[in-house]
């Protein structure tokens, strides 16, 4: 089997020859490679650059080895799209006029992702023909209520109670904006698809500042319309995560996504139990593990592959959440070996 | 019933005329009155000044007419007493000189609360008086690993990379400070006990960094090991709190505490099967519903009452983590009408 095919057939639960893996936003800032880069362009100037934005989604296969590519880019680019002020720098995003009522909603528009967001879908041309084959290429977006938090907070938050008091205070006004977000990222992923992502991950980064209850009425049925309004063949998987969605992993399954990401804190033993039997996990490794000495980071990423065998069922190793900045880079180098030598074929 | 029997029944699974209620940081900056007492003089003075402790922990009992007080403090003094350097600032708390290998370990030693933390017993006596049987008062600790999560990171943390990479990585290491800080809890809950504390809440707000495996190591044991060399009757429950739980519910009740506080994310009738028939329920309101309008504040907090009632057992109302900052003080005050209104004798 060639390295090309492992993380696809993982996807779908067809049999591997090892467990595939790729850790999130391994193009990032704990390489070195990448601080180069990043270092001569302003973060939008390099997620709208094509050929910039290539390279560093290219960077990781080439140091780490692992068996997918990540588009570079960030989830809040369709925000901006869409009618927001978008700053990104790196005390973190922020839109300078959150969204306050309805009327802001109103005036949201949904962007056209070939010409609004043109250089998202050039990206993904370049980035596989510069792969050409070696390892497939995931597009991604953020889910509507997440980039909604955003929206509506105006920069990251610890309890997001803005967020939560506008769309759990006024149905009509959640619908209208989780509804305009849905279809934006309907057109946006289609973009990405068309123009060559082999599959999409939707990150629901929020998703744990919503109890089960909330969850159902804001988070999951617009992932669910989402991935509905996909046009794509059953090569292009769809994978869903959030972070602290211990109590959600049910209803991310059933968002109709075949690959559903397990934050670091659930055992993927008993995250198959949420999940039920036929989605593929992916995950879900401690990011601090990537800090510990060799022989207990080897034993620790040893041990999610026995709970995946427990699990059963297809399996794509990542980290439980994105990888650290001052992660050493041969710790994720070690972390690559270790899964490909140790992981049985399934 | 006298509501001063209220609460402490409920700990213990006794009946009660209505559900006891109290909230997490119920005296703090939500509160106009607590802002002026603030206003005059820093935090530690505060924390350190009996009468001015006495006063702010009065002020919800009298405010919001909650079934429990609980002491005004910080959970970070008793490693001031052991010899950290410590500045609580509005930014949050920060350790200037933080642990870094273990000779500084070593070098910390355990205080004698009747004399380093005079304070603290005085202030328990102090508000004893004031509250003359009104009322019980809760004293309250933080957990071994979040002191030591504090005393390593130096500040607060998203991920804990550098307590977890010292205390995953040396076993001897972590058994000296958790051990250490241990012994010092003992001491120091034992010494609010002898001065009134009618119960005693153990804080480990940074549980939910851990995984359910490493909780089993750095967690949860030494909670139980505080908990055995507490002196204290049965009348004197401790309940145990963290934050993002979900997975380490079963290891709270099983470290001998009478109650087991739940996150507002894991709905409670869900929490009952995790915890066991025998431990009281604590919780556990979204503190964000405090920003609804009051019927949906209402709504959400009756159907706390019903997944309580579908749990059984013992339960006292709280929110599911500390309330918020911007929290509209009348929000509070409806919240204690409403689950006294509602809540039935079980």
């Amino acid at each position: 089997m060639s390295q090309a095919d492992r993380f696809l057939n993982a996807c779908r639960g067809l049999p591997v020859d090892r467990t595939p893996i790729w850790i999130m936003r391994q193009a990032g800032r704990y390489l070195p490679e990448y601080r180069a880069v990043r270092g001569k362009v302003p973060f939008l100037t390099l997620c709208k650059t094509p050929d910039l934005a290539a390279e560093v989604t290219l960077q990781p296969v080439n140091i780490l080895g692992v068996d997918a590519a990540i588009l570079f880019s960030d989830i809040l680019l369709v925000c901006e799209a869409m009618g927001m002020e978008l700053i990104l720098e790196d005390q973190g995003p922020q839109f300078p006029s959150p969204l306050k009522s309805r009327a802001d909603v109103d005036q949201l528009h949904v962007p056209d992702p070939e010409t609004e967001l043109a250089f998202v879908p050039e990206a993904v041309r370049r980035i596989r023909r510069a792969l050409d084959g070696r390892v497939p290429l995931i597009g991604f977006c953020g889910a509507p209520w997440t980039l909604a938090a955003y929206m509506i907070e105006g920069k990251t938050s610890r309890s997001f109670e803005k967020a939560k008091a506008m769309l759990l205070a006024d149905d009509a006004l959640a619908e209208a904006l989780l509804g305009k977000l849905s279809a934006a990222l309907i057109l946006y992923l289609n973009a990405q698809l068309a123009a060559g992502a082999q599959a999409v991950q939707i990150f629901d980064s929020w998703a744990g500042a919503l109890g089960p209850e909330d969850y159902a009425r804001l988070g999951a049925p617009y992932i669910a319309r989402v991935i509905r309004g996909l046009k794509r063949d059953s090569n292009q998987p769809v994978i869903v995560f959030g972070v602290e969605t211990g109590e959600l992993l049910s209803q991310l399954a059933g968002t109709g996504a075949g690959v559903v990401g397990v934050d670091w804190r659930v055992p993927l033993d008993q995250a198959r139990g949420r999940v039920g039997p036929t989605v593929t996990l992916q995950g879900n490794l401690d990011p601090t593990s990537l800090f510990l000495p060799r022989a207990r980071l080897e034993q620790r990423a040893r041990r999610v592959l026995e709970q995946a065998d427990l699990a059963g069922g297809g399996h794509i190793f990542n980290l439980g959440h994105g990888i650290l900045p001052g992660t050493p880079v041969e710790a994720a180098q070690a972390l690559v070996e270790v899964v490909h030598a140790h992981s049985p074929a399934r």
